[in-house]
């Protein structure tokens, strides 16, 4: 797995579980995953000879983040390296401009949009889109970063801001969604493919900071319909391994596809303690081939709420008293220095009561990053 | 944790998930737990140079096995090492003479019992305690090994058996159990227990083979007698980490304790998927003094079935199969070499339906190991 964060860190249980020697390239040795494998090889993801050289040590190649230069998947699978997903399906994930061309060919429902070549073009972006729209760098954004909203007071500078990196930029129309789903599943080189139960996630400041499964309340016929969609998605892009589908259920009812990763997803850590094959070993299990495992809930509802750095340096106190305080919570560590706003670790509480167990998942993690004193 | 079999390579998905670093004294770097944590320490377990310099890379030294000599234990905790659990609870799970003596001063029912010095004493035992009774070694035995029946008729040859290792032997009335059961308990350097549903465990060969949790028809008033007795010793032994007490549930309704293990034990391999903390989570956290998690059960019942080496030395594709016919199974591989009647994975099926539950189990294990071919 390239890649050394948490996402690496917490497919080591499924890996161990299975058998299968997990291998993981990390940026340092102190990177979340490369704690916890044997024989972390520490190199440089956007190096081809370093890569080829870790591919070389392993059977299969897939990855915790979507980072990894096209050019150099491409040449990995050249040189006969098993990508798992390929390069071809993962350049959807890279590539939101290339995402959206594909999606709308397959027909599928995304926010209306249109690449925009530089600041002079926003303004015509606006009027076709607007009155409201969301710039996005097509390539290289994550959990917020990347993403700017934009309307015909925006500043001149601010408008100019997401053209410096040099990368095609994507004018979204703003969308008024009622909340934000989450379509997770998991699919075979053969085609097997098994969806998680569809989930709310809710972000601030464009991260995740709770997911709740299955998403209270969600329409029978609208939950498979994003199913349907993460399926078709999976199959036409010829997705292998995990690929979570982020969508918006607009306050009319509709889907609209927001984000695609091919990868185990912050919107299914919930899987690990709320149902029968976690996220991360069906990942494994795809990406090896291996019959996929069940992905049905352990119990009505799993709600997971991240937990971010806060301004304690310390959080060793705080995470004791979590774990006296709840004795069912789970509670999952990352082994990764705090800073502000960082993801650390979650909590998941899994139960039949939803305000309950979403009373205790958030009082954990207030708690933990020092928010609330009792 | 010093032992680098399973039971260890266990305990990284909790350590990993508590955010602990997990560091194992292993006799090769092949072992199941030297492959999957970072920079496994391979060294001599019966040295204590090697234990001491492999205790200085660690917060809190603990067991995968009770084969560290015990001077060694007592040496270290002098020296200032955190042993948990410490040397002189340890003893009692090294030495069946020591266990046997203590249990009896603490009216713990135990099978009668009395120490031979050698085979001309073995008459008198038989005599006393006959007509057929069980010689086990009081020091070394595991996994039926150390454990030899005989009665009046038994040939001397096989009588002087026993004692040819030169350690101390025990002599027990042979007990006519209903069935044996376990009781597993965690507690913690400040006296917090907790204690697990207690289990009917299946021995053959004296190996166990199958563990169901909880012991179905369990008399409510014998398994609170069960969970009292392992909570008892513990705190009596000042246990700190898991207990594991082996019972005989007799056929006129007492309990009898057979064997002690202060590790996490077999009989709760049924924990990782069927419990909301595991064994070995709770195993780390009580070493760590950490608050212990919740011991409930998550379904009504849980199957638990080993699966040993048989006769196919390549069971991976039988291991497939196993999890292409049921997506439900739970599947957990040691990575060890496969030899016929060592322990190499175990399987788990939770649910409501006994019957079924334990026809799912023990069809995979069966399968997987060659037994059987459809």
């Amino acid at each position: 797995m390239v890649g050394g964060g948490q996402l690496a860190r917490m497919t080591q249980p499924a890996a161990l579980t299975l058998g299968v020697r997990l291998s993981v390239l990390a940026a340092s040795a102190q990177e979340s995953a490369a704690q916890v494998v044997n024989g972390p090889v520490v190199a440089d993801e956007k190096s081809y000879a370093d890569l080829r050289a870790f591919a070389d040590g392993c059977d299969v190649l897939t990855f915790d983040h979507e980072h990894v230069p096209p050019e150099h998947l491409t040449a990995l699978e050249t040189a006969g390296v098993p990508v798992r997903p390929g390069s071809g399906a993962l350049l959807h994930a890279q590539d939101k401009g290339v995402m959206r061309a594909r999606l709308g060919a397959l027909g599928v429902p995304c926010p209306r949009h249109r690449v925009v070549t530089g600041p002079d073009d926003v303004a015509a972006a606006v009027a076709e889109l607007g009155p409201r729209i969301v710039l996005k760098t097509t390539r290289g954004g994550y959990d917020g970063k990347g993403v700017w909203p934009v309307d015909a007071d925006t500043p001149a500078e601010a408008v100019a801001e997401p053209f410096r990196a040099g990368v095609p930029v994507l004018a979204e129309e703003h969308v008024d969604y009622a909340r934000e789903l989450s379509a997770v599943i998991a699919r075979s080189p053969h085609g097997q493919a098994v969806a998680y139960p569809v989930v709310e996630s809710v972000q601030r400041d464009g991260i995740c900071v709770e997911v709740v499964a299955p998403a209270p309340g969600l329409d029978g016929e609208l939950a498979a319909r994003a199913q349907h969609i993460a399926l078709t998605v999976a199959a036409e892009l010829d997705v292998v391994g995990v690929l979570a589908v982020e969508m918006f259920e607009t306050t009319d009812g509709r889907l609209l596809v927001n984000e695609l990763a091919m990868r185990p997803h912050n919107s299914a850590h919930w899987t690990i303690d709320g149902a029968v094959t976690s996220q991360f070993e069906n990942h494994l299990r795809a990406v090896l081939d291996l019959p996929l495992g069940s992905p049905a809930a352990r119990a009505p509802y799993t709600v997971m709420v991240n937990v971010l750095g806060g301004d304690l340096p310390d959080v060793y106190p705080t995470y004791r008293h979590v774990m006296a305080r709840d004795p069912e919570l789970r509670v999952h560590w990352y082994g990764k220095g705090v800073r502000p706003g960082r993801k650390v670790g979650h909590v998941t509480a899994c139960g039949d009561d939803l305000p309950v167990l979403r009373e205790r998942a958030w009082h954990a993690a207030d708690y933990i990053r020092g928010v609330i004193d009792e």
